[in-house]
């Protein structure tokens, strides 16, 4: 073979690249955003969400205006605002000037702008930063929050109806009041425990009811209105735990530099020379108010609940795997409507298991069985793991009895199906997919 | 044809009509209340949360007594009301005589009254004309709460364990110490959202949960001790949201005013004349706080949530229908109970589909599959409709989620009876009719 | 026959009785607690939920030392616990020395104790006293919460991971900072409602969800804030109604004495003799703030709820045993893991249904209709309870709506296994007793 032949692959290969940055691009520029920006369209409440993409001023009102002006029409107009700017310390600063409406918003009322987590760093550069070092975590982390979510296929995939409310609380890594509510933007509410409760909730992420149900919360209920919030999360200040107290100490903005479990999602080894780091920095947090070795006894309860919750889960979808060599599930691949997205699909069905494996969010497009095995890992596990994490016995308890729950019923109807693999059984088309059930996603997306 | 006889089906109508005013008149006339009154006797309970049918005074104590004997023996007998009532601007009214137990009770031990409305409106006439003129607006609204309740057919089918727990909520209507909790009756309290969550909470109403798990909810936590509650609640004194701040603007007591949706129960036009005219009423409440633009659009986000889910309920009920056709409900009408207050089933059993063909509440004596799709009403959809409704995206997210999980369930027992539908199946009726299961409601009501 | 035969059973008697006393002893005498401590390895948590039994003082640091230098040292190593204590009236008692901290530790850093209900009793020996007389109620009582969780079977079968989150909270019977969180130790804020509600929330006993979701809930809610918590819990004290003020009135320490429903594991007889006298102290506390008659009838209210949802569980127990007696079960006795520390079973296994035959927790091991009827049991109808025990009417419909379902589906499922029973059928051996599933539960216990 002659060695210009060798060059073929290589000058392939660049070509590949080259087209699949071409795509990437093209496909980034659609209504939406994200590499499946032109698989959606935004809903109007997105420009709020992604402000620097999506926010459209308003154009009824024309002009330029000083803020005592701005102040002056939005006092009679919208004064919860402006009463909540007052008790800020924009509005009186130590040392300078009010920062004042134009400041964030610009003058021009015809080209308002929603501020975005540039505008704050400003003035508030080192917290800014803090918060873009977290992307060296990777996600789950705030600051990617956005990003991956419309760049993941499900995203593009699910109805509308719930991306809209899945993007709410992604917004946290475009816009800063999230956390500061606008327009007091205190740092003493950030600190309490509600500033994460809105987005840190429901049935994946438990961590509100974790937090209330363990002693932890307690404390924090019984206490929290007779402590001074102004006071820097610094060791020392506080004997009151709190979400940002232990995940972001001397509150600075990276709050994935300890995340060793993240959500709870994968199994994780916890003894990795860098979880083993990180656990040392959590027992620096912990040591503030517990001696180290009830620290450290209460992260090995965390470690041997997490081996058990994946033992279950494991086990469970192995034997989804058995069903599906078997050709067991019901509808099966290609009994289904492929999802939008995914267009090898509809050439090539497979049947994906779980959530890593490809298949969305696996609420939707697959057989009961897969949906069951979906509800385990997400709401079961995640509810035990929150609850071991946090200190809340009865969080585990309820967990890992409808883990377990979840692994018999799916043991149950295993069985069932595999009675009936290879005999005739009702065409499940009609229903699942020509029909209206187990229904095509792109829902007017 | 004679004219005379013109006149036979007019005579008829008018016998009819006559027949129905003895007859409603007659079944009112029982021991219970309502259009069912006959059916049904009230527990002791029930003396207190609709006294003016059913409170009896207690005869043990005799004589009349003024206010400060009244207040000497119940400061020993029962300390906690009195010092509640010591707490409450009704023991020093800024301009007239304090009104003490007597104004409200009578004087004659012996005939005790437990306060009505009517008793409140004796002073505060506009609130209880506010609350009456409700009316206008039917049903979900608090001045229908109890006589909407005690004449519908459920209230009578379903076991006085439960429907005894439905009329401590519906008893709204019925007094005034739901809200202004007695013995305080304190404004500020009920402007607070404590107020409003013992009724509204839990599966088929969870505005509770969906307030607190909202950014509006957050706020209120975090500031509530803060807040000055006495204020009234007009634009521009509070920074906070509450229940009564957005459903009770200004303090003025027509709750249902602004109601579109109502409680999600019924699929809803919104772009009607009426409902438009109250999105705006509903905008200019937003505007306190919000730029319109940003209520607006949020607004288009519930609406798109509410689509969503009413296309799965409707394709769900229509798949329902579509079994009931076929014969195909196991076990069938005539192989379960008919409702105890329908009559009519008796001769001529059918399955009322979900709660608006008229199954009462649809927890009892319905098959699996039907069950199913009442609590997907019930339960799945009202959750995913109060998180969008206010706010709270993880109750959209569960929701939907139960919603599809339904959906997906329901199918696939729809799939299963259809291959037993016409074939020999084992008669249901030892176990559901006769037997002691789809138990017959009527227990002891 | 001559009279000395008549001797051998009593001496065999005699005998089993000395046996038996020395295998208990013995089958104390392992690594872990109860009468199965050789069947289980304390987790290193364990030391601090009992630490009479398991607590290991740190070796690192040595010598002895006086308050003052634990103080100095503390206050830079863990600054929260310090802060706390100076918080406390520990720290500056009317009319003594500070309780400082080698009176509850000792003084020997290397002999460290972890103080228990003994030390404690040091001074506040009514208290402690108290508590210890709750042992005559039996359990549940706080004082048996450690003893007789490890006394039982399914301690030592069910998972670690899932033992070590129970223990947790029945560490209130081997220490005293479960209510009185240390080291502030402060009676005003064990007598709020948070004090309690890490252990009593959760599925199984929702006394948090219960009274937050009833009118006590919201008064207290509403005016927390504004009570002054260092007053006894004495009748005139108070208006707001909490947990302690109802349980412990005045204080004392004896939670079980007015305890009539239990946990509302078992039915119970209102009407016994003990249990008249027990509701005659339970409307003690309600007339503090209620006519008698209102909590009279509230209390009806009660027992009637509690008829009802036994009335669905009997129906549904009978259900099960007819199944039993059929041989429906499917696994059934034999294709399922014996519970290890049930020996016996392996020579003659047996089906045990619910929680009262002796089937351990009944989570595991059992097959898929048995696990629903537990959860019925445990779940449905505790939630109810609660809900009617503290006036939270939405706990009581959602309560009943589950006992409904649950009672439907046990229904269905069980005419399924009876199309079934004799025939030929999958042989669960190889998923459910060799293979993975109904997993064996020791665990690495």
């Amino acid at each position: 073979m002659k060695p210009r032949w060798l060059l073929a692959p290589v000058l392939l290969a660049l070509a590949g690249i080259a087209a699949g940055m071409v795509w990437v691009d093209w496909s980034k520029g659609g209504d939406g955003s994200g590499i499946y920006s032109r698989e959606w369209q935004p809903d109007p409440v997105q420009g709020y969400w992604d402000p620097d993409r999506f926010y459209q001023p308003v154009q009824s009102v024309e002009g330029k205006f000083p803020a005592a002006e701005c102040i002056a029409c939005h006092e009679a107009l919208t004064p919860g605002i402006v009463a909540d700017w007052r008790e800020s310390r924009h509005s009186k600063p130590a040392a300078r000037a009010p920062v004042a409406c134009p400041d964030c918003h610009g003058d021009d009322h015809r080209a308002l702008r929603m501020p975005t987590p540039k505008a704050c760093a400003n003035c508030h550069g080192v917290q800014h930063d803090a918060m873009q070092a977290e992307k060296h975590y990777g996600f789950p982390s705030h600051a990617l929050a956005m990003e991956r979510a419309v760049d993941s296929k499900h995203f593009a995939d699910k109805p509308k109806a719930e991306t809209t409310a899945c993007v709410q609380c992604h917004s946290v890594a475009t816009k800063c009041d999230s956390c500061h509510t606008r327009h007091r933007f205190d740092a003493a509410e950030a600190r309490r425990a509600e500033a994460c409760t809105t987005c840190h909730s429901g049935p994946p992420h438990p961590d509100d009811e974790a937090f209330y149900a363990s002693a932890h919360g307690r404390k924090y209920l019984a206490e929290a209105a007779a402590t001074d919030w102004s006071k820097p999360l610094k060791k020392g200040n506080y004997t009151v735990p709190t979400c940002a107290y232990c995940h972001m100490r001397n509150g600075q903005h990276v709050v994935a530099d300890k995340s060793i479990w993240g959500f709870g999602l994968r199994q994780v080894n916890p003894q990795t020379a860098e979880n083993r780091i990180k656990r040392e920095r959590w027992l620096e947090v912990c040591r503030d108010c517990h001696d180290e070795e009830t620290a450290r006894a209460a992260l090995v309860g965390l470690d041997r609940e997490r081996e058990r919750a994946w033992q279950g889960l494991h086990r469970t979808e192995r034997l989804l795997r058995g069903l599906r060599s078997e050709q067991a599930f019901y509808p099966a691949a290609g009994e289904r409507p492929p999802y939008p997205t995914d267009w090898m699909e509809r050439w090539w069905p497979k049947e994906r298991i779980g959530f890593f494996e490809g298949q969305a969010s696996a609420f939707y497009n697959v057989s009961p069985i897969e949906r069951d095995y979906f509800e385990m890992w997400y709401f079961a596990n995640l509810g035990a793991y929150k609850g071991a994490a946090h200190g809340a016995p009865n969080m585990v308890e309820a967990g890992h009895a409808r883990l377990q729950q979840a692994e018999t019923g799916i043991a149950s109807q295993a069985a069932e199906l595999r009675t009936r693999t290879g005999k005739a059984r009702p065409d499940p088309r009609p229903l699942w997919l020509e029909g209206e059930y187990t229904v095509h996603n792109r829902d007017h997306n």
